[in-house]
């Protein structure tokens, strides 16, 4: 048996008003004169006072991004030659992420896309990316998906929905700035904080688990219902460690039938990550019974609309092709049932399950 | 204000058995035929069967190391001058700790005066170490101190017991096994594990700290109590996390009364950190009453032979030496009392709470 060596961003700030030394901590990578770096934003915040704070040097590029999709691989691969035309022939020392997980996850797509050649498709998968990554930074401004921390950037391809998942992919320095959190729209903040919270649940009561993860897990989850349930007064702080945390218990543990499901949805109904596990998670009492009751608590205290009956009315050919991308992921299956999922993960139980969404 | 950007440890591996991955860890930072590493192991280890597990290729270098004493700046600099003088003028290319607080203290202090000249005691204070340390690896065999994750390494010097505090102290690489710590003496195990303990009761307490350090030191200390008052099935698991999140707990916060006091048992009567901190923490119920009644419990439940009346019958001269270097801790005493620390904190007032242990 071996045991996963796994990278840790090496390097974090947290405080309130920390992203003050955002400049500072840059300056460290610029080394002459011409050296640059790329501001990859979320474009939520193009009308927002943080754009004015953004530390932009006369050679820096400032690129917002769309967050309306989940990332694509296309869309990486644009980016990333839109980055390399800006000073054609000198990459940038460093990509800085700043937004939700979408944003964080484009920036180290990019950052491995500027030293990785070939476009970001061929990369899908573990360990297939060969070089390091140019110099990136992530900043939260929502918190709940654990992209700060993961070793993945989620990917929608022309034919999976997976991560580039390697060590390079890991961020070199985390900025957590609590003060960022704030002003989140509450539908948003409540599902992008129950991603956090649904992977807890998954990976706690998995078959994959160890001392490592349980700990990371178990705070990670009681810091969720500080948030989630107690109304806590330091509740931006609390997420956004919530965040953290349950992104490091990924180390050696996996989501379950949840993710899976959602994973589909994403691909096929193109519902963003957060919602979608709300909404597969909501069917699932069979799986977490104790959880979905305390999410549902939490549902109502935040007044959230959850969307239902969304398979209703669907295309058969669309549905097949959500229990196909549901069940291409062994691995979260196998945390549920152990080895022998096969056996239980059939097409039926799967559309049964999509039918009571 | 600015917030510390702190340094991570990078690479870490988890899980029992996981000491076999040693070699192949190894194997990254092997780049020639001659290149070869130092194992730094604690000399406890000189008979037992681990001692025949460590991957030592043949020019590689056995250090056994005496943790009888708290480590020295005189020692540190005498096993660095024998590392060097194993192959002349060829440093190794990673240096092993494997022990407890001690062997891993000294196996960061060889990894940072291999690269640094002058000797040990020019550096102890905070970031004064100019160039990188050789990499280094830190293998607990016993938990509690958090040496594993701190950017520190105590150090008893010729005037002062300081760390090398800085960002090239912390190592680049952990090897979590909890079997190493099975097997542990009593009261060795009690003692170091209270450091966590006390460590967490300290700093959650404190006025130093942020939600980072509070999530973290509180996982560590429900941990702890799972360990000592629980006595959980997975407790060498469990500690050994109660370890690392203590240490991750430091980053934003600090010791307080207790670390101070014990700083100067260590340094005049000779008492190794673990069994100081406890001999301390016991006379302080005014500082920490329910932490120390808490403590009470698990010292009776373990029936641990905590020594008593030590300060009777000191030299005059001795006492005034303990009182001067428990008083030399600024931060610890502002962290209890605020910035009018020096007003409470008088000669009289430390000498009564020595004069009660």
């Amino acid at each position: 048996m071996s045991f996963r060596n796994f990278k840790v961003v090496p390097r974090m700030v947290f405080g309130r008003g920390s992203f003050n030394q955002l400049d500072e901590i840059l300056e460290e990578q610029r080394q002459t004169a011409n050296d640059w770096v790329v501001f990859v934003v979320d474009d939520v915040h193009q009308d927002k006072p943080l754009k004015d704070r953004i530390p932009l040097h006369e050679q820096d590029m400032l690129l917002w991004i769309s967050s309306k999709d989940e990332p694509k691989t296309t869309y990486v691969d644009e980016l990333t030659l839109r980055v390399q035309a800006f000073h054609p022939g000198k990459d940038p020392v460093s990509v800085i992420g700043i937004g939700g997980g979408s944003a964080l996850d484009l920036a180290k797509a990019i950052a491995l896309m500027l030293t990785n050649e070939g476009g970001s498709a061929s990369y899908q998968g573990w360990d297939l990316i060969q070089n390091p990554a140019v110099h990136h930074v992530g900043i939260p401004t929502l918190s709940g998906t654990g992209a700060e921390a993961s070793r993945t950037t989620v990917l929608t391809g022309p034919i999976k929905k997976l991560g580039m998942n390697s060590d390079y992919t890991v961020f070199d320095q985390l900025v957590l700035d609590s003060e960022l959190i704030a002003g989140v729209p509450k539908n948003q903040w409540f599902y992008t904080g129950m991603d956090c919270y649904i992977h807890c649940i998954e990976s706690l009561q998995g078959t994959y688990l160890n001392e490592f993860s349980r700990s990371y897990g178990e705070k990670a989850l009681d810091l969720c219902r500080e948030v989630y349930i107690q109304d806590h007064s330091d509740k931006d702080e609390k997420l956004m460690m919530a965040s953290l945390m349950g992104g490091m218990s990924i180390a050696y543990s996996q989501v379950g039938a949840c993710h899976a499901l959602s994973y589909g949805l994403s691909y096929v109904l193109d519902y963003h990550h957060g919602i979608g596990n709300c909404i597969a998670f909501n069917a699932l009492e069979e799986y977490y019974p104790e959880g979905v009751v305390e999410f549902r608590e939490m549902v109502k205290k935040h007044d959230i609309d959850l969307p239902t009956n969304i398979t209703q009315g669907m295309s058969d050919d669309d549905m097949e092709k959500m229990i196909t991308t549901a069940m291409k992921l062994p691995p979260l299956w196998e945390n549920v049932y152990g080895p022998n999922w096969e056996q239980e993960v059939t097409r039926d139980k799967v559309r049964s399950l999509y039918e009571k969404m």
